[in-house]
């Protein structure tokens, strides 16, 4: 039994919880932090967790707890991550590292001094859509890559409030994005160039961020992609993706509640998409923790690194520095 | 907290065991039996089930249970369905109650003296895609019903030593169309007319049964249906209706294991059907279950009644009689 | 060039007659007739036909005319394939030769007396998605046919006043989804059963015909099949067919008139059928006939003939005894 | 009867001279020219055309001739413009006018000075599903549009002699992505970035081309486009779009060759898309004449003008020179 210290209460932190109490096999809940105790108890008690705290150092202090899952928020990440590999516990930690590409680098440094293993959060690469996409890939179903489109639009914006701590829509959606368009290409990005603008929302372009934006990616192995973002999509949360190359083109569609059509004078009738990350990444949540599970059980690398964690973030950096140049740019400008 | 006993530790008892344990809010499993000890041990402490039997009877005799899950061998259900009502118990039975319409109507009358809760486990009523076809009907979006079709078709045949015990295609695997039928209908069966033959497994012709069927339906407010099965489709699980009426359409697909096409020169290629019935009834198993623990809790009506149980199976009657009689046969003519 | 005296200037003539004139190579349209002068000059004038009669027998007596396409009402099919068979003409007849099995004889021993190539027009054979469908059964993709599924639905009943005349909804319209059976399965029917009601238009129960059904077909090698008819489908003309066996499914979904969907914040939309067969089927209309002009050509036996025209007529028979005596009826009972 | 010469008897010409001749109700073809004059000479016997001439300027000076449909060679379509105008005749001419604007405006101005119509073959904008797509957008059904996705690959590059003569890429194939652009959006082009490879064929980059592109477009409306090209799709020919905004999506699939669906142990095979442009837009081609037809005969503006020629070859410079320069590049650089 791997025993977690869940640390954040929030939204993901609940999700965490309740797949590594319940639906993870060989993971348990030990202890729980947020610093609103209350909502900390509130999951503990539905989930039958021992310890509660409102100090997450309490957690890294138990010797009997050997793994964090770090949900607080994005600013805290960098450094529990120092912490709890100071203190010996394996990390699972949400994306993004930090903004800070020092933090970061500090951070992974740490990681590699005390040996643990690290996990960063993006799910979607666990998805059953995109790990099969990934898979045709890697099997060489799809030839040489020369295209790839990513298609990832939000369902409704955030508050205004939030964009203005979010890092920008390119550190905080997009980078999802970025990632996947690694993942999938099993190459390296090394340009960026971002066409954006605000369509949808002026308070988000008040706030400094944009909520549209299409952004053309050059890779090392000479692949170009696309990726198209919108911040409000009325139908849900719209998430595609495709790969093209000289073997063949694999593409994958949206999820929806249901299979059916209904059909009337009108025309045919079928379901929209799953309406947000909750519902769509449900399943990708249980299978990113079973990976790191497995990972520190049978002491091997988990599927999603330390520089996985790092290098979306230059990408965003990147594509900002474009958006505001109306330039492409090179990651290697960024760092 | 509904405290629950199951009853029988075998494939289904394993799923609810751990959906009572891990996916029903509000519900908890206090303990499980088997006559195979080993294995309900087995499972009890995967679940952290606190206490384990050889014998129900120990799970009626504890007053700190309040339901059972009955998902032993068929021949025991109606035996058991007594017992558990005379002992005060909540039930939820899995189909069929019985293949003896006197021994279902003794359970069902021991039910109704007892005044507890009874639900048959047809959780196919519960498959969001079936659920939503039957909400369609109900809106009156199909209007008037006019036809209904149903296919169902397993990945693989039962061995022929299940298939001499099982009833017979019609009560072990049509039975759930039956009830699909009535559900979707929102009508009852009035006349049966099968066309069936072994095209599968001569084995199964020996053994006195059919794998293969169509079969006709006409129900009390004038539509007609139709029934395909066969016991094996090679490329998985095939479980699609249809209702058309004067309003228009409405059609459940498959559900796959992802939402992908991979497109070569050969032509476009998708995932086949989730294989069997507990990757595609995962939900509705625990869906169902949330139902029985609500019903109880609230003191409402399960959704699906003794009566439910019942009628399926004299719908199976007839259409062995008219099997073997060739020719369309009445309801009222088996009781 | 293959030229054609087209018979009968009604909706089918004129499809037949554009389709000789513009787009079927090396036929050409030489004369055109109909009781209804008018009607036939106004199509010859658009399609630039030479000859204009009332009278059919002009077509015949001309010398230079190789074949006719018989398109005048179905009473007068039988007759007029005999005299344009005696006139040494080859011949093209719409379906059904006649409702009579007699003068159905009369007619296939004529043709074969005077040796002419006859088709008839089950023209749905050269629909690109049955012809697929049946080429993939035919390549043994399918593997032993199990089970097959037809549903053939017309977007609103014809008038009352026709389906007096039309010979029942079996002989009229479900004669080509019996020709669909044979031409899919490979096989023979053997027995019927038919399950019908009025449920769409009860001046068509007046009339002495049924408007709603589910057939069940019992073949020679052993599978079973089912159609499901409706004369009112509100979303259009609903054709499509399923083939079930040892190897696999083969199925053709509906045509539409365009491929986009539309997703708002309701659902996904996409385009109903085609409506009528007019639009559904204008490919296989061409195709037929450019199969007829290959196989007089090129002295070969047509793709559907005499007796293809002949059995969908007596299993039409069988359907309606079986409907009127709610049993299964053997097409040995016909003749 | 509008009469029409055609210019040019190769592919392209055998196709418009086919549909005038039979499937464009109100136009007949009086003449056919080709330098190659057996090839003209092939189409006229097939097509019945009463006239055939090594040398257009004697359709030109034929008074019994309406309209010319300019199907020769890109760098002689400008000129014959200005003659036919000049002659006038109503033109019809297909894309691009030129690879020189000011031919282009040459031609343009002669048309206006002669008062004739003139029409240019982009002729996607009368595919049924894209046609669809921007009835959808025309309505209002897409709100404010802010992204645009246009997938276009051929299913083979052509020969690099062929390429050489182009004017590459942009102008040749992607042209027509481009009026697609200016189509769906209802809005200009102002700046386009190009990132592009050669992926497919080094000769193609030893002919100074690319063949692989992803098109970042911005509209003066202010939304952006995405347009990713290859000149090999194994696959077969690849012809999507998809517009989104405030109010929804629209997009529109490939067409395929039939609609069944085949289910093996392997999965769901379907078929790949129509092989090239003259299986896709068979129906367009005829759309396109009968709407050019029915602007001169009503005397309107033809849906497709002189400017809707020009405004891509400009895109397409920019386009050109935005891969160059590895920049975007402004339309109003260009001129």
């Amino acid at each position: 039994m791997l025993r977690f210290g869940v640390i954040g209460a929030g939204r993901i932190g609940k999700i965490h919880a309740e797949n590594l109490a319940n639906r993870v096999p060989g993971a348990e809940v030990a202890a729980i932090a947020d610093v609103n105790l209350e909502m900390a108890q509130e999951t503990a008690a539905r989930l039958r967790i021992p310890a509660v705290y409102a100090d997450y150092h309490q957690i890294l202090a138990d010797p009997n707890i050997d793994a964090v899952a770090i949900c607080s928020s994005t600013d805290t990440h960098a450094h529990i991550v120092v912490e709890a590999a100071q203190a010996g516990k394996h990390i699972f930690c949400e994306k993004p590292i930090d903004h800070d590409l020092a933090k970061i680098d500090a951070a992974l440094e740490a990681v590699k001094k005390a040996g643990v293993k690290l996990q960063i959060g993006f799910n979607r690469r666990f998805d059953p859509n995109f790990a099969h996409v990934r898979e045709l890939v890697s099997q060489g179903k799809v030839g040489d890559l020369h295209l790839l489109r990513i298609t990832s639009r939000d369902p409704a914006p955030p508050p205004v409030s939030y964009v203005k701590v979010s890092g920008g829509m390119f550190l905080d959606m997009t980078i999802h994005d970025f990632d996947m368009a690694r993942f999938l290409s099993g190459s390296e990005v090394e340009e960026v160039f971002v066409a954006a603008g605000v369509l949808v929302d002026p308070g988000i372009g008040e706030a400094g961020d944009v909520d549209t934006a299409i952004i053309t990616l050059k890779f090392a192995n000479g692949a170009i992609g696309t990726i198209d973002n919108s911040r409000k999509a009325v139908y849900g949360y719209d998430q595609r993706v495709e790969v093209f190359g000289s073997g063949g083109m694999a593409a994958a569609a949206n999820n929806t509640p249901h299979n059916d059509v209904y059909v009337d004078a009108e025309g045919v009738h079928a379901a929209k998409p799953l309406y947000f990350f909750l519902e769509r990444y449900m399943e990708s949540f249980i299978a990113e923790m079973k990976a790191f599970v497995a990972a520190v059980q049978n002491d091997t690398t988990p599927p999603v690194g330390g520089m996985d964690g790092r290098i979306p973030v230059v990408i965003g950096m990147a594509a900002k520095k474009s958006y505001l140049e109306n330039r492409p740019v090179k990651l290697s400008e960024i760092g």
